[in-house]
């Protein structure tokens, strides 16, 4: 008897903007490495030239294609938390996913998955009413759409009280606490540093569905898909390594699908 | 034998933009009264809420809806002409459409059109290289839309070199030069303020086919729909007599269908 | 013996953009009734052509003119608190600051204070250290410049400490908590509906420095200048009414200096 | 008898924003190169922090601050021409001179120069109504500040008629057509692509005042200042060989005044 895994790459891109790239901009480099791509859809960074070139990029890799919308705060890249309400979250995630499906379709492709971004998916991570506003607009827009979201939070419940399939994902390289959550930046030891660390996390995570904790429990968790980053310096060197590792315990390297 | 005419009367709508209303905010009232509704889509005017708002409005009286796509000129409301390329323009409107598609869908609509807004339409409507790229734009994000241009211009040629189908669109209070364009709002006479001079043109445009251009020549029409305006003091006056006197004069009046 | 009283008017003003009017548009007919302006710097409303219009309106009524800074939120009027560091409030302060004083040098006038608006205004009268930044700002720019805040809030006494000069502001329709906040605009009985206790509380604010809390308790404040809206339906009248009232019982209406 | 020449060397600085650096960010290692920084204001580039930073860094090297005004298209980086009437060109100008100034006067420095940036100083240099609104800002917020414009165009004219001191910018790497303008990028040979050329095109434009044109004439031209790049693979390499230059050919390098 013989067990398989499975598990999703996932990193963002596309988050250039008009003149400026991004500091590496590794993105052509990193579509080979991954399986899905978070794509920004103008809001937080993105344009419609990077959006409908990363969108072609991806295609010609065979790498799922995910909108993947953010506050509007193109100067702050979507990372400083505003409070809107639910019904705004749900109409500028709407707007996003539809800019982004439409250069999905003009290129042949399909949109597989919805992934907010930055200060959005913090906030829909906690908050149960904004986590709400984005399933439904995803449920409206094209039900059979994966919504990814923090492992095991409120915006991955808010998808099945919606009737939207969530997938859980998981960081490499940052730690929880014994609740479950992301250790927040702010805070010491919220980064693992050192890459073997970071994969062993994952493995773990992969095969024994647990993560070591920063105060040291064991946390049940579910890890369908993986993030990484396509910005930094060790950005394509650590996603080949998981890569490799990945595929050396047997685990098989695909787009999320439910089973 | 009788011969029957049908018209489309279409609308520029949800331009408001966040806590901004457009002067004389008669959305609500204006849906009645038209076929046919543009609705902007974020870059000139509009924004998510305004949008979704907009589309729901237009389900409810049954108006077809079309993308309303302008330029990235909220200031100038997309009136100021942009230098932009033809792929540039192509990219801004596969963005829009999918945008404004979305809350459609969202809302159990249908897409039915797309009219570009302001100094998008006029620069469409003599250059053919921004008209393929809009056609273009049209055509792979979802070919059976309408694309709305000014009557005889390069914007209606461009889509049926793509395989778009073209609709050609009249003024009612605009006058018409010798070679069938419209006279530039900078010239005198560009207006026309009576209202039964208005009427008395779309009538002729429906029934003859002609206009009779500033120099008295007859020009060669088609008039597929006419343009009414949403907002000024007169808006809703103008709009009640259109369709009263086209009613009167036996002309049907529904959103564009191609026979 | 007599004491002699003094208060200055103010209203946010020049709040149009682009195309867009506010809904009353009555920045007009209010500048003669106002001690002093508080103009948007288009962050969160305003546009160079309006902050032009506006500046030279106010100098033409001798209106005292302040800078009237937001956070970078154009759809959401600036409402919406945003998470922003005490460095990037500075940053977006001195910006505000310097964009409308141009203005004011162009026409020849001088810029007489400072005030922020909307969820700034609200974050700074509570946060002390984004208090302290915006009063920092203040003070580098120009140190003579009034920073008007709201009375007895962290913004007036991070004024006390940087150096520069803390203008305390009351309302007139909103009522107080016993610690002398506003009541949230959430809760009810939040705002005052009826003129004459709105009337009554500014007057007992200006002339015995208390003002009767929603516990009925009497909360000492200072009032310095008092802040009315320029929209809505009656706020001319309320205008020309709270002049009338302030007059007859004495009271010099003049924009703040300090003695 | 000997005669003495002089040159100021400005860039274009602190183009990044917010998230976004550009491509080569050698904006610290550019600033002992350079006399003169012309700064973004945050239309086409730049934002507050940015700003700061870049005036902080300027006063720090003891070179004169510029405020370097554009057209509002961050996505177009202000390359794209835009229909902008001599009015909003005008209040453009203001809004962005006074926004740059109050981080000059925050920092204890003084505003040296406004040069407008990419097409509004292309379409300042053929269109004589917009370079007067152009110089007309910068009398009257500031009439003693320099106003760069390409050398010999409308806008050193308008300068001259409005009673701001034009400054004659020339370039280095560009060839000129024998009526004295720039041959357009677009154009083959509008670039000189050896350092050496380009280098010595300069000398001969400071120390005999022409340039041999694409079609071999000598045109006069009067060189102030001469612009150099601040990214770009070659940019420092560039900046240093032509310091060195001109030093060893006895020009004196320092930021433009008037004798």
């Amino acid at each position: 008897m013989s067990v398989s895994y499975t598990l999703d790459i996932n990193c963002d891109l596309g988050e250039s903007y008009g003149f400026y790239q991004t500091m590496m901009n590794s993105d052509e480099a990193m579509m080979p490495l991954i399986t899905s791509a978070n794509i920004a859809c103008g809001f937080h960074a993105g344009d419609p030239s990077v959006m409908r070139l990363t969108v072609e990029r991806a295609i010609v890799h065979q790498v799922a294609i995910g909108a993947h919308p953010g506050l509007p705060d193109l100067q702050g890249f979507g990372r400083r938390n505003m409070e809107i309400t639910p019904r705004e979250a749900y109409d500028m995630v709407v707007y996003q996913i539809g800019a982004l499906d439409a250069f999905v379709r003009a290129s042949g492709g399909r949109l597989h998955h919805v992934k907010p971004h930055g200060a959005l998916y913090n906030m829909a991570a906690t908050n149960s009413k904004l986590a709400e506003a984005i399933a439904e607009a995803v449920y409206r827009v094209q039900p059979e759409l994966y919504l990814y979201g923090l492992a095991g939070s409120e915006l991955i419940r808010a998808a099945q009280r919606i009737g939207v399939r969530g997938v859980n994902e998981v960081f490499a390289d940052r730690t929880y606490t014994s609740d479950g959550r992301l250790t927040p930046r702010s805070h010491e030891g919220a980064l693992i540093e050192r890459s073997e660390e970071a994969l062993a996390q994952v493995i773990r995570m992969v095969k024994d569905g647990v993560v070591v904790s920063t105060d040291g429990t064991l946390v049940p968790i579910t890890a369908d898909t993986v993030c990484i980053h396509g910005d930094g310096t060790h950005a394509l060197t650590f996603a080949q390594e998981i890569r490799r590792m990945l595929e050396a315990e047997g685990v098989a390297l695909t787009a999320y699908e439910a089973r």
